[in-house]
């Protein structure tokens, strides 16, 4: 039985403990989040189920030192520097760490510096941190990773990631500018207003999985025009209006093109992933209905807990995680 | 660069040869046979290319001793008992070893001692051994394991596996018995003649992936009759003959049903892999066209060699090798 921290109580944070609490082989022993609404209560109730005995606190170092957990599951900000200190509070209460921060998944390249700290720290203390998730951490890196794992020779990758937004929350709706028009679309986005966070992370661990140790990188972002007119529980999208977002990522080895990653989120779109492997063999592989965010997310991080626990110290990546924590002769 | 022998030189043994050749991170220093037609050859003139320098030899102890390979590449035999002195000769040479024999990629239930004492012999040399391919070693067992990682929970698992014999060589033809009689499939089933090796080890490496400890496993195994007649390069199939095998296993904890393994390779089959989970979130993935089983189990074996150098020693298995051999921060 692992003890589990979880630390962050937001919508990713909450379904996280959710399921904590429903898993046999983990014990959630502590919560720690900042809101004032939440400080204080027990868990149980703030996640509007039994109470728990677990009560959320908002004093991390000192709850990690008297708790003395396992593992921390990280659910607070997408962001390096804003998450450094609090993966540090982590490494030293000696607690192994699985972060939902998208630039934690893959952060060798965005801070190298950050990279060697958090790694150092976290061999001093032996314990292991790692970013997972569903994008980035599954569908268009881990998963053509694997899958490439059959391939003799992989001469281009490309992965496509199609989210029908209206199917899912509101948020996340608003986040991808569903009913925007174009012009207010640019002006969020020169705001810095939205567009996934990780694509690039997921690029980098790609090439690296595929041994592109000279790859270079580029981005695109904007809006995915309505063609006709969609209605949902949140929104109304009009034709010619913004349904969502599109966001793509290069690679490349020597000029050659060799993969590219493409995101589509928007009211209408088709609920479908999708790996293409040009190689020998080729692989075609298609996850019908795609990977469900939400959940795939939450699942993502709670089962990597055990996988964690039992993984080598120091600042790790969802490529040399073992897929699953099994000892046949223990 | 990763120093290998190639142990054994059928079909998949010198297709894994001519890959290495083919790989500038590993380097072939020794070739291992006993066929006389083989034995004192260059190992390139036996693979139909350009000399290597490498002459095929049948002392294997010796030739380990001599050449002090990283890593051997073993793919002789399918059966445990047949195999364990040649793994033995390897680990004693203080060499990793890869493994194509189906029964190696989840030994443990078939034979625990065996397993022991492969996992005692390789950990006190400090070398890895683990057994790998396309079936066992993904499409039924690695595969669904890696979808599951993004479930937060699994109710039931179905893996079905189709294969088009005749589009493959003509071995595989004979091996799933197409063109027979019914009678005459079920006098050779009788006498052992055939049916897909590793069935059962996916099943087991399945079920320990899923977490299902008190798993119970059974099997069947039949003819795949023929509806329409089907020419091929290699055989004719009337309506009523056998087109090929059909094969299950299937899952139980508790008397419930929890995943189903379905094998069919026959003359005019489908090529396509699917995995269902159903689950929180289900995950509905195929592969298009399926794995190429030929070039998949050479690229599986291989690709698995700088995995198999970096990881922890003692038998290993697929489920705990990384998906990549990456060093972020090296």
């Amino acid at each position: 039985m692992l003890r589990v921290v979880q630390f962050g109580l937001g919508p990713i944070g909450q379904a996280c403990a959710r399921l904590v609490l429903q898993r046999s082989d983990l014990q959630l022993v502590g919560a720690l989040d900042l809101h004032p609404d939440r400080v204080g209560r027990d868990i149980g109730d703030v996640l509007g189920q039994d109470a728990s005995g677990v009560t959320v606190r908002d004093d991390a170092s000192e709850a990690l030192a008297e708790l003395k957990p396992d593992v921390v599951l990280h659910t607070t900000i997408s962001f390096l520097p804003a998450i450094e200190e609090q993966l540090m509070t982590c490494i030293e209460a000696g607690a192994h760490v699985v972060s939902s921060s998208e630039e934690l998944f893959w952060p060798f390249a965005r801070d190298e510096a950050f990279s060697r700290r958090i790694d150092e720290a976290a061999r001093a203390r032996g314990v292991a941190v790692v970013g997972t998730g569903v994008n980035p951490g599954f569908v268009m890196d881990l998963l053509p990773v694997v899958l490439s794992g059959v391939c003799a020779s992989v001469d281009r990758v490309d992965v496509s990631r199609s989210v029908d937004a209206g199917r899912r929350r509101g948020p996340l709706q608003k986040k991808v500018g569903a009913g925007l028009t174009e012009s207010e679309f640019r002006a969020k986005e020169e705001a810095g207003g939205f567009g996934h966070i990780g694509m690039i992370e997921s690029a980098r661990a790609l090439a690296a999985g595929m041994g592109w140790n000279d790859a270079e990188f580029s981005e695109t972002f904007g809006p995915h025009m309505a063609m006709t007119a969609h209605t949902t529980e949140h929104a109304t999208v009009e034709p010619g209006q913004v349904a969502g977002i599109h966001q793509t990522a290069e690679v490349r080895t020597g000029g050659v093109l060799r993969a590219t990653l493409t995101l589509t989120m928007a009211v209408g779109a088709k609920d479908e992933d999708r790996v293409s492997i040009a190689g020998d063999p080729p692989m075609e592989v298609v996850v019908e209905g795609g990977t469900f965010g939400d959940t795939a997310t939450v699942a993502a991080v709670v089962n990597s807990v055990p996988r964690v626990a039992a993984s080598r110290p120091g600042l790790r990546t969802m490529l040399d995680l073992p897929a699953a924590a099994v000892s046949p002769l223990a």
